[in-house]
């Protein structure tokens, strides 16, 4: 659990774009310099809550410049880079690092089922790619194609694969990962755990969109954590749970960018055939968030 | 039951790319042309078994070029359209039709759940972008959202939405969507059902990855259904039915890419980190090619 | 597909229970005595519509008595047999073989999952607990084991294990089971496939609930199938499908007591905690009964 | 977290019983003896490790019996009621509320899907039938049913529904009850989750069957957490978290009466079809009690 590497909250951030498949650069650009105000300790484009899987590659290259540049090497930029074959997955690498990004999110997307050989190959060809320190992400949830523990223990072997975020919802898992190759790769939470249990547990932090729209609460959290500070730790936990779990209800990349707006991020929806979070979640949402306080940081709208 | 419109055996046309990403025309050519020539009805590029989910938009392009091109009209091409943005589709949609395909195979790839207005909505858009017919695909066995029956039902109110593919295992679906929509929409079978099945309850025929290795005996099928000389189509049927749950225990594209290369048509493996079929697939698939004198075509190696 | 051995029509007969758990003879009787009556080929009281995953040993070996007594031999009695352990499985069927049923019907429960060692051990155990005949049932939808293809191969080596009763929706795999063991295991049927396709493929009739309701469409049904008269076939079943989907929209139990009553026969509801058909639910199974001519055959209540 | 009320280490008793289906009464008193030697806090008879599914009415009769007596009044008796109507739970609370068991676990078997309104009767006739407190328990890995959110929280409502014991592996869950009614159930973990990590939310204690094998460890690791020592409570959940991941890999009953065996328990296998543990098992279960130090309470064998 050591503060070298990467460690703390790392916002999944949203992925702003316009009607017409532009980048709206300026919120994204502000969003980014304000969570790194808030005490953030690195920023991730492109995860599940940044909408992947609805982007194209120049829509995400643009999205991965803005931030490098609004994050000004302040905090280090973490960004994901998934695809179904090798070569699409090793071309982003190399343009992400090129874009001066501090890290990689390796997500694998597939469509028939593939053997453990196929996944290793694939985070092998991506660790290959680049000198930056890489973070495997699975997603049983969403994504078709999952890291077995035999698979995590084999790309364990790679030096620059260093970190996994679990997005499983099975905390049990992160510890037999822990138990395994802890030595080697260290874990941060996803969302759909208790980030306050995966610290307990030998975590080092958690990748989540949520923490956009609560930086500095969870921010307070991981120091809580850090300090051993349990009780308090969980107090705030509670109350941060709370909001998870209505997240948990929607569409997350809807229920993140519609937090934002009522922040004031004039972020927009989701990109379509998605749709925008109804009237009763964002009614939901906004009551959450004035629990937490974490409406009185609004600011003008764009 | 009709021959007018979309009928019969649509090969799924798997996608021979070679390891710099480039399509191999010609090999891709001369098996729509044997295909043709073996009498089946139409051809569908980019399919599940024509790996689209792995392809950029490039080799996606350069296939239905080539597709097009080699049918030269004698049979209609239906394009595989897949994508998780109603932006991306449409555009899609557009540069397919000016290649000049006769209709859309529709395919929704999705990342979060994604409601029914949703579903409705992408295939709504990617209808009215063309004037072609169009297709509905879904397969939930690999796919992350469903065609539900009140979807269709809605769906089938669109004047150019006039065929469904359906690659569920339950045949029962399709007779309950035939009941509901069949005066309107005309339902094709996929390799997971019985074609024989699906023609017995009023489909028109099916669009299937093993038809590219077997064409002639799945027009010999189809014509027996047709004629309705069931005990004949049964007695082919069973011996067909064998080669599909042999090809359902591998990687689809993979084998049939596989059951290619044994018939002498050099297309490669599939994309990786997919991998190729192994020697014991091959074996099996080389053994049930021979009893159904699937071998005996085989040509000189381009 | 021959007439010899169990084939045909084989109503899963509900269990009329009363609140103080005393089986309705009377109302069981008549209800079997008028099955018979109209044309069925067996009865199979103890299936999945027959809730005996919800009567103790006592009511289960009444509802045995009750059928075998009102069957009078006129039509063969296939009792369902369900249990985890084998000493309960073996203890039933020694008990409804005396008792004088024709047959049994094999059901697994499981809690824990289990080996395939595990499951060939039950079936046989209670094969070999009887010389009657032995259906082989698996419902993976409910039941928390399931008969896998290797399995059923060796099961199909037993002399007294002759037929099986797949109610998954997947018809392809009795055909993959009529390919590899068809000589030895005959195939019924269940409601979740169509039963014209089952015939068509070379089963042998089918075991299921709806038939209580519809008995003569059903005898008419197989009998249509039987002759080839499949377009015929087809027309009838495409009026039957449409009462099997509302079926499989409530408590399968429920909805056949449901419509039972609406005929007439006072089996009242499902055991509780399963609740008894809503009345929208009443109201569709009216409808699609009166359209079936299904209503018609009203007697008095008793 | 208070101390009155059900807290603490709970293991899940195993049920021996021979071949002739006769219940071990020795074997299952000296376990019961020893482990409330080992400091244990409560003992709980025909849990998912008991095999609850897998014993007639006379045996798990019997096993509450013999439970009671040898626990004498040292530590609370909760005994499993599981059932697939209201009149079976009710008739079994009754009986074992009569042989002087201190609390009922309270679990619903399903084969048809049941509604919430099913489900909430079903525990609500459970604990009216009794003056005891009850703990529900769910586990959606092996039941066909669940408790979901809003059922609890209307059961939270019945005053003699105290506790949960939720087996599903999604931690944050528990986080979601005890926020929903923590004031007024009290969650039990199980071995699908960390113990310590349920601890830290909030839990009470854990219910689970390694604790058969590891009890003395089990007490110090939540003494370890009741103290608010956490790094020491995790250096030992490791170390126990390994264990629960090899039993994890086979029948949890077939596991912890392997590993009871080991340890001089003559326990026996599950009971068949369910098949003992295999060499394999055997082998990695006396690795990893010999690594905790749990095979050196080694006793004669009975």
């Amino acid at each position: 659990m050591s503060q070298t590497g990467f460690h703390g909250v790392f916002p999944y951030l949203v992925s702003p774009v316009d009607a017409a498949g532009r980048v709206k650069d300026a919120v994204l650009a502000r969003l980014a310099d304000d969570l790194i105000g808030a005490g953030v300790h690195g920023l991730t484009p492109l995860g599940s809550t940044g909408e992947f899987a609805y982007l194209n590659r120049a829509q995400r290259h643009r999205i991965v410049e803005v931030v490098v540049q609004a994050a000004r090497r302040r905090v280090p930029v973490v960004a994901g880079v998934a695809a179904t074959t090798i070569a699409d997955a090793v071309e982003q690498v190399k343009a992400y690092d090129a874009l001066g990004v501090d890290g990689i999110l390796g997500i694998l997307e597939a469509y028939f089922p593939i053997t453990e050989d196929g996944v290793v190959s694939y985070f092998t060809a991506m660790a290959n790619a680049t000198t930056l320190p890489v973070v495997l992400y699975t997603n049983p949830q969403f994504q078709r194609s999952d890291l077995t523990l035999p698979a995590i223990e084999r790309l364990a072997g790679i030096d620059n694969i260093r970190y996994l975020k679990d997005a499983s919802s099975d905390t049990g898992r992160l510890l037999s990962i822990i138990n395994a190759v802890g030595d080697r790769i260290r874990v941060f939470s996803a969302s759909a755990h208790i980030p306050a249990c995966v610290m307990l547990i030998g975590g080092v932090g958690w990748m989540a969109g949520p923490a956009c729209v609560v930086p500095r609460q969870s921010v307070q959290l991981y120091d809580l954590c850090r300090a051993g500070k349990w009780d308090g730790a969980m107090q705030l936990q509670r109350r941060l749970w709370r909001m998870n779990r209505i997240f948990a209800k929607y569409n997350l990349a809807a229920c993140i960018k519609g937090g934002l707006e009522l922040q004031g991020y004039a972020v927009g929806a989701p990109l379509p055939p998605q749709t925008a979070l109804s009237e009763a979640g964002r009614a939901e949402i906004r009551s959450v968030l004035a629990d937490l306080g974490a409406l009185a940081t609004t600011r003008e709208v764009m």
